[in-house]
């Protein structure tokens, strides 16, 4: 799993079938990249997570009809690199 | 998900079964390469979109038949990196 | 799906069961690493092609018995990369 | 597989479902970058690992409901890169 | 596929369930990184080979229950790239 930080909520009012009801949010990798993630834990911009990619990312997503590649695994309660 | 704007379409005549009769699109990553993806959302040129890929990508391409590694999930709204 | 032109094909005499039959081309990747991929479709050197990844490799293959986790899925007939 | 140094314990007190009991650890790859993987092994903090991504790491998870997508998959005993 | 260099065999005592039996090597691929394969081909070191990631890696291992996600699946008989 990777880690990353929540930035931002998503809005698109255009989707595919597989991702309508689902909650989205932008996270920013260690590298300074953006990606989109399905968040079913609930987090708020700032926190740290790990995100779970691949076909397991529809497992954790707790649905395996929302055709997600990247969600979010947990919340990181203490992240050295915050303070780095 | 990763996010990638749209470019252009794709002509390509000789296809393998698995991807006839699908609309591909040629899009630019964050770090300025190329990709091509299934598009069943209907996006135009310029349009910030959502990507999601692996085996998800089938799913998402609302047809397990087409045999893709990246489908569009999505059109971004509102996306700050398109004022940068 | 990622871009690539083929290269070159891959004399190999002793591989596993699963790619026993099949014609593999090398293929140039945008950054120029490469990569070996399984061809149906039948290219020639110099042609753009886009390659399909991950498990829908074995799917665009046309057999699911062909264990390759890249497929040449199809060849671009216009590419701008070409002229530039 | 890839080849990672263990870091650290994790300590994620809200996680999705999918990885409830399960022990993480942070890595460190080769090129420095973090990583959170499964860990039925039982590693410390400084041993060279091999890693297993994608849907492998479920089943080297010893349980394919643990929703990860890397798990440790051994403890190297010998690394020349150590001595580097 | 991917083309990678063999470096050396891997000794590693503790191993998930998934990968007790399996000969590893430790492969070198273009850019220099290190990886670890499953190998049923019986590769020397210095070998040019192919490698197949993914769960296309556990197919081409010859048996789905080894938890792998990179096997090496061809010895390559020549490679432009040894001369260069």
């Amino acid at each position: 799993m990777e880690i990353m930080q929540v930035e931002s909520s998503l809005v698109c009012t255009r989707r595919v079938e597989g991702l309508k009801a689902v909650s989205m949010r932008v996270l920013r990798t260690a590298s300074g990249s953006r990606m989109v993630a399905v968040d079913t834990v609930g987090v708020r911009k700032g926190n740290w997570v790990y995100t779970v990619s691949g076909s397991a990312a529809r497992y954790a997503a707790g649905d395996f009809g929302i055709h997600t590649d990247l969600t979010i695994g947990g919340i990181i309660d203490h992240w050295p690199a915050e303070q780095e």
